[in-house]
Formats: structure tokens, sequence, C-alpha cells
């Protein structure tokens, strides 16, 4: 063992792991769409670490930004006013498009959904907050509580008013569901979500949440019409629509958030990853005119010491300049189309390929055991036999970097990787594909 | 109004604010003890920020691996091994003394003690989690839960399992309490812990969280006796003892953790701030062995996306090689030995101060209407008039930083303040604790 792996081993404890199953990487080298490990072996990161590194490694505009202000003055408390900090916010929020809006910015995803729960109870006066089945919005304590698939269970157990409801994932809906197209799809898990809403009191929801593109949980797109049917229960209904951008924000479907591929507007957003690339950490909430002025005389009861970091406001103001400047929205459409043909190919081309879904280059491939009963190549919540870690590693060995989730393979890359740089990768996973076809 | 402020004020939220009534300063300048305005006006930090600053502005050695950390990698995601990562964790680990023991990263204190929270439950399969009122631990929902002073309102209704107990804190005891001396101020205080302990089930108790010295809430220092007697009955009932070290660790009290003036060791401890002064977030848990190894072969249910960020990382072990190299802790003895007679002093000098405390150069003083009955310049949770706004103003005017908490100031300054500097400010708040006995 090296000796970096061995002091790692000794004194660092991995995510989400039992430590001696842990073998991790060492990695001494990033460039664009790769890295290295010290046996100077390479890989493509075809998930782009943790989706986040959404410019690739060693950006060098990012990098000089955070240079220049490690350089100047790398912290100040968030009480005060500085350059990078004003930049930022105006960066951040003018990206939405929320006319009049602010942000609050916080160190990374959770906290800006631990912060968002908080601001949507001050500012509505109620307590239930509804999120879904499903879905992933962080692991500390209240992002915990909104997140609806097993890693929330070590929150357990959790806080009042948390309600989970069922998004739209129309390859897993109940069998009874005979569905002709898109709207009935969304017909059906509207009318599931607008009974739960009354069931639990209209008057005593605070807000609805949703990732704006399901991620962690496998790339679940919702119908169009029912992202706008959200909207207009919560209009209806009066409770705050707030969008988790963690994963799908910054130009990773394609638009610069998620949300502006579907024709509606939510009522606050949660963002951070992409925002940096990672580099620095950041993350944060903003939220629409109204919900702002309601802080202009009521004090915002949200506070961190890391609030609005010079260094994360520093990478942050360079990150959102740099997608501008690489004219990333028009560069990914031509890979987008790419990736979603080499996809949909899959379906037909391979037995253990149940569903394929993407938008822009977030993708996901669903395993199956088999076609026609849907049945997941490893059970839910399980995998006893390690069946997914043997397909990451058969990846990994040829090169091609990502993770899995339950049954499904994120497919995302940096939206810099060249076209070239994707038909190559993905003949990687057609071979692996052919391997796990072999398996079932 | 200059545009940098403006452009603040029209898209950035302040912590704990109402927005309206958010003044800030533009910062452009920092450099050792000191910051300037936009307009050229200087402040001694002698708050360090957030008590954050610890090796004041513009340390080149943590600047210098901070780009260095930049233009070589500024990110992988946690699963990976790399040499910054494996050098922080050893470096944090040691400085514990924890023999065997481990670290788990995060971004900052509030997530460290969220972490640790969900740590202690798992490990321990109990569900209780202790900690004291006047006590903050972080305002995200578990953070917050341990927090026992007003900012945890905004995180109710919290969850179960989480409950409070009374600290020491001599000066404001119940009254019918006659101490001769600080063992009889830790025999009453353990006996009201102990009686509690047995009222809540020990054997449903994960945990009891103290902060090794109580900070934000006025820096209130325990005696040793009951420090210890907490050791002993976490031992006699099999509970966790958990010390957050966030605002109190790496040196502010004269040594490199605060448990470290108290003759005992925690389970765990939780820290941030310090450990690379705030100029990157970063944050973390510290655990002994037996918690370290229950994680060899039981998976960990805590993740995020930036655990062990290599740039948090980098400047982690940067910054605690410098308190090495600077020999931190000899040169802080000369300057806290001054500050305590200093502020002894003002208890006899001064109508409007009840009591100071201090250790290392952590110290606050305590504001009182009256010396007899000590009430306390303002009352608890509220100040209608605004009168510590107004001394704060007031040091400010005179370039003296710093914050206040209830009825008292906070004086932390960076450790690498000079004897000369620290006369200079002192001197300035001798003379704003002159007005506010005018105004008692």
């Amino acid at each position: 063992m090296s000796a970096i792996k061995e002091k790692d081993k000794k004194y660092n404890l991995h995510s989400w792991s039992a430590q001696n199953k842990v073998d991790p990487i060492v990695v001494t080298k990033a460039e664009g769409l790769y890295f290295w490990d010290e046996n100077g072996k390479k890989y493509a990161d075809m998930s782009s670490q943790l989706v986040n590194s959404n410019l690739g490694h060693g950006n060098k505009a990012i990098i000089d930004a955070i240079v220049e202000q490690a350089q100047k003055i790398p912290f100040m408390g968030p009480a005060f006013a500085m350059d990078c900090r004003a930049d930022a916010a105006e960066a951040v929020v003018e990206a939405t498009g929320f006319k009049g809006g602010k942000v609050f910015f916080t160190n990374a995803g959770a906290e800006a959904n631990e912060n968002a729960i908080k601001i949507a109870r001050q500012y509505t006066g109620k307590l239930k907050i509804f999120s879904q089945y499903r879905c992933y919005h962080g692991s500390s304590a209240g992002a915990g509580m909104l997140t609806g698939e097993p890693r929330h269970f070590f929150n357990e157990p959790g806080g009042p008013g948390f309600v989970k409801y069922d998004g739209p994932y129309a390859y897993r809906a109940p069998k009874a569901c005979k569905f002709e197209n898109e709207d009935d799809v969304a017909d059906f898990y509207l009318e599931l979500l607008e009974n739960q809403i009354l069931y639990e009191g209209p008057e005593q929801i605070a807000a609805i949440w949703l990732e704006s593109v399901v991620g962690s949980n496998g790339v679940l797109i919702a119908p169009v019409k029912w992202y706008q049917g959200v909207r207009a229960l919560c209009d209806k209904y009066d409770i705050l629509m707030v969008a988790d951008e963690v994963m799908a924000g910054w130009y990773r479907t394609g638009k610069c958030f998620a949300f502006m591929n579907f024709g509606y507007e939510p009522d606050m957003i949660t963002f951070a990853k992409g925002c940096t690339c990672g580099y620095v950490p950041l993350g944060g909430v903003v939220m629409q005119e109204k919900i702002a002025k309601f802080f202009d005389e009521t004090s915002m009861g949200c506070g961190l010491t890391y609030s609005a970091h010079p260094m994360g406001c520093a990478a942050a103001a360079a990150t959102i300049a740099e997608y501008k400047n690489e004219d990333i929205e028009n560069k990914m459409k031509v890979t987008s189309k790419v990736l979603a043909d080499i996809l949909d190919g899959y379906v037909e081309s391979h037995a253990s390929v149940g569903e394929v879904r993407h938008i822009g280059l977030f993708s996901a491939i669903e395993l199956v055991k088999d076609k026609e009963t849907r049945e997941p190549l490893v059970p839910f919540g399980k995998d006893p036999e390690g069946i997914m870690p043997k397909i990451l590693g058969m990846l990994k060995a040829d090169g091609f970097w990502t993770y899995s989730h339950e049954n499904m393979i994120v497919v995302c890359p940096p939206l810099t990787i060249t076209e070239e740089e994707l038909r190559e990768q993905m003949a990687i996973m057609d071979k692996v594909l052919d391997s796990v076809d072999q398996m079932i």
C-alpha cells in the first residue's frame, strides 16, 4: 500500500462506508475530463465527481480567481460587504432570472436546504414540508428529513411535519396505471399529490420540495405538465414551491437551471455543486422578491460563520462567468444529442438496460434482470452480492469512472467533454453492458 | 452608498438580521490584527471575526498552501485518497492526542455536530442527546436542536430525544446556592446533571454534549472538577462525552484544545474555525479508537460532497503547522496574562462590569445594571433599546471591532496579537466602559 493510502486509511473516515471495505484510489493529477492515480493510470471522470465538476478539472479561470482572492482577503465574516460577495450574489440571482430576488449563501447543498426549510417556515408561518420519495436533499438533520431514500434512515427519528409524496416515475408506476402519454403520467401523479395536500391540510403546508430533475436517485425527469401542475397546486393552496437545483443546476440539463426546461418558476431554489464546480465549497438559497422583502423588517433566523465565504464567492463569480465565456449552453447541445442517441440505442441493444433517462449531460442507465417484468438488477436498498460494485469495477478497469445508485449507473460527464471523448468512453460502457447482459 | 454596498444590499441576505437594518462595512484590505474599510478606516479585529481568524489576517503560509492546492487539484470527491487529505487527517488527529483516533471531515462546525449526533446514535444504538442551555452548536436542524439559546427557536419544533441540562455558571446560579469555592460549584451542577440522567434513563442516553469552554454564550469556564465529574458520569452510565471545540479549539484557550486544560478526554470532539482560521471552510469530528473501529465493518451513515475538501485540507495542514512554527502556545502566555490582568481590573474599576471571564485569549465582559443584584444590562433574549449595539458602535468608532451576545462583550483577538497592540485596544475598551458606567 502506498504511503498516502496508508495514512489516509489510518486517519480519515470515508463517507457512507465500512472503512475496511474502502480501498481509495490515490489521485495525484487531474485535468479536463481526466484524473490520474499514483501509478499513472488515467480515468475519465464520467460522473464529474459527484456531479459537480461541470467545467472539468483544472479550469484556469476559476483557479486564478481563487488564487487572487486568497492573496487578497481569504476570509471576512458574513456581516461585512466585499466586492467578491456582492459580485457572486449578483451573478447567482441574475442567473435565476428572479426579478428582485436575493440569495442567502451557505457552504453546500445540504445546508442550502436546511436554511430553505427555516425560511419557508418563517415566511409562511406553517409547519409541514412535502418532499418526494426517491429524492436526495442532503444528510444533515433537516435536509435528511427531506430526503426520501435509504440514506435518511440514519436521520431517524426526524422531526414533525415532514411528509413524503410520490413524484413521477413512469417506468415504476403502480401496475394498474395505464399511461398513453406523458400527460397521463402527469395527471396521475398530480392527482395523488392534490389528494395528499387535502389529507394533510393545505393551511398547514409551508412548502413542496422537488428536485427539478431528480438526480442521485436516477435522473427522473417529470413531464412538463407535472411541473406546471405542481406550480398551479402551490398557487391554488398558497404553498411555496422549492426546487432543489443542487445537482441539476448550472447547465447540467442544458439550461442554467433545470426548472428553465419546464416553463415554471419556483419560489425558491437551493443550489451548490456547479456554482463553483466544487473547487471551493459554496451553496445557497435564492428566493423570489416577495420572500426577500419579508426579511426587510423581519429578522431572518438563519446564520453560519461561513455564509458567503469570500473564497467560495470568488470561485462562484468566476465559474458563472466561465459558463458564459465558454458558451456551455450552446456547446453542449451537440454532445447532449450524441449521448441521448447512444443511450437510447442501449435500450434496443442491451437485454439488461430497462430504461435510460437523459436531459443535457445528465443521465442514468437503469439495469434490470428482465425487460418484461422490469425486475431491477438488484433489489431496492440492497445489493448483497455486490453486483453494482462489480459493474463499476469493470468500467473502472477500462478507465471509465462513475458511480451507481440502486440499479442505476450515472453518466454525467463534465459539460466540456468533446464528442470524440464522449464516444470513446461510451464505447467502454457499451462493452461493459455486454458483460452485464451475460450476467442476467 | 458605495457601489459595493449597494450591490451587496440588493442581492445578498445577511445572517440573523432584518435586512433593512443591515449597514455593512465594506472591507477592502486585511492584514494581521487589522482590516480596513473602503474609506481607509482601520479596525482592530478584536473578535478574530467570529473567533476563527486565530492567526490573524493574511497569514502567508496558509495562503501559499491554498494557492498551491488550487493550482494542483482543487477538488476530488471524498472517495479518493490525496496527499493533502491524508496530511490534514493526520495533523488533526495527532493534535487531539487520541491514540488510534480518526477524523470525519465536514465543511464547518454545525455540520461537524450534525454528523457527531449521527455517529453517537449509530455507535451506541441510543436516542437521547444531552446538551446545555446557554450553548451554541450551530443552526442547521440537528445542531440547532443541540443549541440551547434563542437562535434555536428557529429550528422548532425539533426532533425527539434532545434534552437540555444546566451547565456551570456560578455568577448566575440559583440564589439559594451558597458556593464557598469552585468545587462547590462543580458539585451542585454535577448533582443536577446526575439526577437528570437518572430521570431520563441512562440506557436511553447516547451522548452528553458540552462546549469545552462555552463560547458564543459568554466564555463560561466550568471548574476542573465539573469536567472530570461529567467524564466520570459518562463512564458510570456508559454515555459518550462529546466536546464541541469549534470555537474553543486550536489554541484559543492557550492549549491546542480546550479540554486539555481540564484533565479529561472526551470520546469525540467537533471542530472547525481555527483549524483553517476560516480561510477555507473546514470542520470535522474526531473520535476515539473504539468508535473509529466500530466503523471498520459497519457502514458509517454520514456523507457529504465536500467531506475532506482538498482546499480545506491543504489550508488545515498549513494552519496546524503554522501554530507550531509560530510557537503560539508559548507566545500567547504573555498576552493571555496581560489580558487577564486588564479584565480583572475592570471588575474593580467599572460599575457596569459584573464579571469577566477569560482563559487564554478567549474572554467576555458581562455587563450589569447593578453589581449587587447582578441585573443584566439588557434582559435575557432582548435588547429593545439597542443598548448593546450602541456600545459596540462606540468601540467601532474608535476602531475596536468585536461583537456582543446578550449582555456580554466578546474579546477574542488573534492569538498573534502583540502586547502593545493588546494594551492599545484595551485602552479603548476601558474608555468605552467609562461611558457604559455613566449609562447605568
